[in-house]
């Protein structure tokens, strides 16, 4: 061998066990882990797609729909995006992204990679957008399809969707909304809204690891999908041949598209039958309630939410203003250090102007939020905490 | 809610244990699980960042490279693929594609939905190609990248790639290996024989779930991915980005491209660990003596390997020749039914005509073996197996 083994992978491994209170991942219930770690079960084994067609009617239930293409993409959150541009729009479209933080921004870079036309719209940071001011963009741009993200963990601004499908279909514009951060957390209803395509990630609110994508096309993008002048430009992408190893379209066969990572299968079947047993509206209310009960904490400490207006704040991802006289680095690291917990700092727009902090599936829980209250205040009082100067 | 919760959810979830004897995924060891199913950790803690610097250098070992560019793409082997055409081509340029089975074909599929116009030579079902062949075709091709695989799955072909890299390079071709199915069951050297890139699965021979896709890139390779003029189309593969986020590059900062699998990272490393620890020799010699052992066996119940030359056979997947009067699916149905034990049967060219039996990584043991030529023996003496006209 020219290559020796490498020293580094002699040693034991240390996985530690973290409280992750951040923007996500957040973490699993036993149940779910259980799950993951189960033997791994074949991608084409009767039990793997039994479990999927168990995860397409779980989908449909947090998704309030009755889209036939819902499936669970094998990626991140970032294939969800993916699966968005390259089967929705070919090169030369032009699409509108509201950009409310990083994941817009992120997102109409993607869809330039596609050879789409991305035009952007934003807004200040903290802030939603109107209905007047979407409605005014798409009726200068006349895109085909319009992408917006219902919470953006970056800003933790809640984007309030009613309303949102009808304007867009007014003007024949496709409705893409990302959920990574917010299903299960807040409302959805897919069909009601008139949704054409939403997804999400399996790491937050559905309690699950990382590495799966929930996807659902309305029947209207189903049919732009069909109708396509060029091929989906990413076999990996292509919802016509992952359709159908999800069965979505009904057909008697299953092709392989891929090999689909039982381990992760089985564990969002887990966390999607979770939230069925809970009820959809009660982990949705008991999401609510860990908020109100922050928000009321974060008061009492004297700190206050960048979204000023409660209706706007995303329950799931509450950004704290960082006060003028604290850092907010030893802040989080106080908090790793002493309690294996995490929070975070900002990101993009809100980097090094926010604290982030997660309340999501698994650990949406009273117990948890007065932790991370409790944490909060010990960091805050602690000498190290306050600089003279804000970093 | 407009959809109630589904009725299947509400069922007990049963996952099966089942000794994975088909071309793969493979069974993991009780380690690798341990790790797996451990509770998640953040993308972006220290733990999760030394668990890919390790994983690095654990690939670097199965590579048996220096190459920089080295990490896993958190797809299945599928993305390794991807990754290939979308980082190394760009529109309109040329590839050829040996093909051999189904991963060429499906290879070309994917380079043309990319843009490049892809040129495929081929060989007969269980046959190699010969340097001369290749050779010649480069030649009145002059592509820019060849993409060859080094066992193809479908017809259990061991295809040699000593000599391949200089011919590539004589002609200023890239040399491209599909090693999914051969990774650690066969000596690989990236460096030695000049591969430009090469990638392979987590779930065969390395032993952990699928959703990971090692892979690997020459300073070459990586040279003509900063030189491109055209972006690499799709983030998710992007090479530039994602090599930060692995700290490929030796940068100090790793920046957030997506969202890694904790768990699936965490099994990658064990799994790596567990070859180092064993030898990669002696892994690639334990495959081999199992594949030996099964050719006497099969010899002694009268099957016929389907690759008549022994050094051509993949010792990770053997096809068997199904004899004239005997139906393939009762064999595949008897082995599970009795056994849970899956050996499965051909795939797109041996498609009805072949058994295909696998011996990776955790499952590449003499007992295991044996078992599958008891189960063999069994199924062919069964009365239901015989059929007066073959399938």
């Amino acid at each position: 061998m020219d290559i020796l083994p490498p020293e580094s992978l002699k040693n034991e491994i240390i996985i530690p066990n973290k409280i992750l209170m951040g923007p996500g991942p957040s973490n699993c219930s036993p149940r779910v882990l259980h799950a993951v770690g189960h033997q791994v079960v074949g991608h084409m084994h009767p039990e793997v797609f039994q479990a999927m067609d168990e995860i397409k009617e779980g989908l449909r239930y947090v998704f309030q729909t009755k889209n036939d293409l819902t499936l669970a993409v094998s990626a991140s959150g970032h294939g969800g995006m993916e699966a968005v541009f390259s089967n929705l729009v070919e090169p030369g479209e032009k699409v509108l992204v509201a950009v409310s933080g990083i994941w817009g921004s992120r997102a109409a870079d993607m869809a330039r990679r596609y050879g789409a036309v991305a035009k952007e719209i934003s807004t200040e940071v903290g802030n939603d957008f109107s209905l007047a001011q979407l409605e005014n963009a798409i009726q200068n741009e006349s895109p085909k399809l319009l992408f917006i993200v219902q919470g953006d963990s970056s800003t933790g601004v809640y984007q309030s969707l009613e309303g949102v499908g009808d304007i867009c279909h007014r003007y024949n514009c496709l409705l893409a909304v990302d959920t990574v951060a917010s299903l299960g957390g807040v409302a959805f209803f897919a069909d009601r809204w008139k949704v054409d395509v939403v997804y999400s990630g399996s790491q937050k609110v559905i309690g699950c690891p990382p590495g799966l994508a929930p996807i659902s096309f309305s029947p209207k993008a189903q049919k732009v999908i069909q109708e396509r002048k060029t091929p989906v430009p990413v076999f990996y992408w292509d919802m016509k041949i992952l359709g159908q190893q999800w069965n979505c379209f009904g057909g008697s066969v299953r092709p392989y598209h891929h090999t689909v990572s039982s381990n992760l299968i089985f564990g969002l079947r887990e966390g999607l039958a979770i939230i069925a047993e809970e009820g959809l509206e009660n982990v949705i209310r008991r999401h609510k309630e860990c908020a109100q009960r922050l928000y009321e904490g974060l008061n009492r400490l004297g700190l206050q939410p960048l979204v000023a207006e409660v209706y706007k704040r995303l329950p799931t991802v509450t950004t704290v203003v960082v006060p003028e006289n604290v850092n907010w680095r030893t802040v989080v690291g106080f908090a790793m250090k002493n309690y294996s917990l995490e929070i975070n700092g900002g990101l993009g727009p809100t980097e090094g102007k926010v604290l982030r902090i997660g309340l999501m599936g698994y650990n949406a829980t009273r117990q948890k939020v007065d932790l991370v209250l409790r944490v909060l205040q010990e960091a805050l009082e602690h000498p190290g905490t306050r600089v003279t100067s804000k970093l």
